[in-house]
């Protein structure tokens, strides 16, 4: 690890630092006001002054793409009060200095304009480019100014204006000319789910040239969407779409991602293994959970095959329920915490986009309903 | 999956049944109380009535283990307070009907004497034999008959007379005779880790023949020294143990389990991915999670190298946590949820403690400290 800088103060809108030892100001240890010591994701408190370290990169914000997960808890908490759900997040952020969901631990993505770019950055940002970040709103410095006047706390996208701040280890994309800038950050919020389940099918044929069928929990969502759709483009011989209401069926079955679409709820494991195991014909190798309620682990564990592998994707997962789960059930199965960097995710899930029409029509269904 | 017995009454202490579908008695769900439909891990309540349906197996119990972070939890939230902690874990059962800490979400295991055996049970027991059951006690349902008056509510192992119930999908250890039980429950209780520390290794050789360096964090406990020697055995080129304190740094040296032993706390990421890169070179190509306090998520993927692998074995891990830290540090990190069964993990591990004497010696320190 390179030697890092400890900023002790704001000089020209910019920090001013100094040499320090060993630890590493790339992971934006320089922003945790409290607790001390441990990395932005996990602090209380973050430091979202706007001045910018010599590797930080500042963001004029324009809008903010809640997690599912915590958009409905936030909706849930606050039953058809949007005016509520605002005040709330405005809240978090003041009091937190990033939009981290302290009940569900997570909380989403951003767009905006690169404002400035401190001269050892390594992202390869210029100031003017519209850019998306790849790294959760959980660990993004972040401030608002309009009291998010132009969103009525009823949807997960969220005009906004303020900024933020992007660190040296850190990722974003700069939005694509071709689509609407809506569309890319809904698929850039999940992309690492099908970057993810395309690794783990390479994997698999490397591995044992067999055939491999894929299950897919909350699959006309958007990160079930984009998985289907690289299970199917990586090799997956077979695939079921799983979904817990008509509508989702339908939708689904006319996109035609899936070999075979199942209604099911997959909180209940044993019906889901069922239904899947009916599907393909036996239990799934590789089974990937987009669903953003919890308790769907022992179902996905229930309905893979010895041998097989569950990716997780939900924020709503629970570790110990899916440890305990697999123990329990004697299930020989690897569990994959869903990692959202991938290298080349953004890219890849953009092309998926741009080549499927039925993906790109899933997800606009998708946002339009949200 | 086979057809299942719904079992609607008890009949001479044993369940009666009738064919109801495709639905699975093997995993316990004629066991669920509330809320229906889930299994016996996820369920508030269990039916732990002594009566035995055809493929379960009752248990004669004489021992539980508390799992190392569920009672952690109720020593600090009883502190000094032993008889409270005892009042809590009979409370916990009586209402749950299985020793499941609703705080933490975790069990332990259990040893006793197999009493009955059902017909159709698939697990190979016999009356008589005395076992470890390798399934959580967070689905196995157990009844209390003596108020654990044997035990002063200050260690993990309590002795314990009662009853227990394993199903057919399920996991037990025929107690070995040249053994002490309690040395014998306790590697058993994580006998996973080990296993899959083995497969991980060799999965690692199979796909890229270069050298292999292991991080094991809480080196100098159960699960973390069985993991060390079982890294060694399959081929790390290079191992390391972190342990928290220097008590535990001079007992891990002094067992010549790991190439080097360093002392840093799990807890923050940064000393601690300094102290593992400078141990071993260089990043973790496999690190091993066996710390059983929240927090340690960020610091085991800065610690991992890219394209490297973080195994988490402690039940205090956060899902989210560890999803949304690798993505902020954009880390190309796979990271697998620790699964407790691995098809030979108990034989396993038991032959490491047979073979290895610092490994025995190891743990039957950290027994007796406990």
């Amino acid at each position: 690890m390179p030697k890092y800088l400890l900023y002790v103060g704001y000089l020209d809108g910019d920090f001013t630092g100094k040499e320090a030892g060993d630890v590493d100001s790339s992971v934006g240890l320089h922003r945790v006001l409290e607790p001390a010591g441990v990395l932005p994701q996990a602090a209380w408190r973050l430091d979202a002054r706007p001045g910018t370290g010599p590797d930080e990169v500042l963001i004029a914000v324009e809008r903010l793409n809640l997690d599912a997960a915590s958009f409905r808890q936030l909706r849930e908490a606050h039953p058809g009060d949007g005016s509520a759900v605002r005040a709330e997040v405005l809240r978090i952020i003041a009091e937190r200095g990033k939009m981290h969901n302290p009940v569900t631990g997570s909380g989403g993505m951003l767009i905006g304009t690169v404002e400035r770019v401190g001269p050892d950055s390594p992202l390869g940002l210029r100031p003017g480019q519209r850019v998306a970040s790849l790294v959760s709103l959980t660990l993004t410095p972040l401030a608002v100014s309009d009291g998010l006047a132009g969103w009525d706390g009823r949807g997960e996208q969220v005009p906004c204006r303020g900024h933020a701040i992007l660190f040296a280890r850190s990722a974003a994309a700069v939005l694509p000319d071709d689509l609407d800038p809506e569309l890319a950050l809904a698929v850039l919020d999940v992309c690492g789910a099908p970057a993810l389940t395309t690794r783990l099918l390479a994997r698999h044929r490397h591995d044992r040239d067999t055939p491999v069928s894929v299950a897919v929990l909350g699959a006309a969502g958007k990160s079930g969407a984009l998985s289907l759709a690289a299970a199917r483009r990586a090799g997956a011989t077979r695939t079921v779409g799983v979904v817990p209401c008509e509508a989702e069926r339908d939708r689904l079955v006319a996109a035609g991602l899936a070999d075979a679409v199942v209604l099911a709820d997959a909180r209940q494991p044993v019906p889901l293994a069922t239904a899947v195991t009916g599907a393909l014909g036996g239990p799934a190798d590789l089974t990937v959970v987009c669903v953003d309620v919890p308790g769907c682990e022992h179902g996905a564990i229930l309905a893979t095959a010895p041998g097989g592998t569950v990716l997780f994707f939900s924020m709503a997962t629970s570790f110990t329920a899916a440890a305990l789960g697999a123990e329990g059930l004697a299930a020989d199965v690897t569990m994959l915490i869903g990692n959202g960097f991938v290298p080349g995710h953004a890219e890849q899930a953009l092309a998926l986009v741009r080549q499927q029409p039925a993906v790109r029509h899933l997800i606009e269904a998708r946002m339009a309903a949200d």
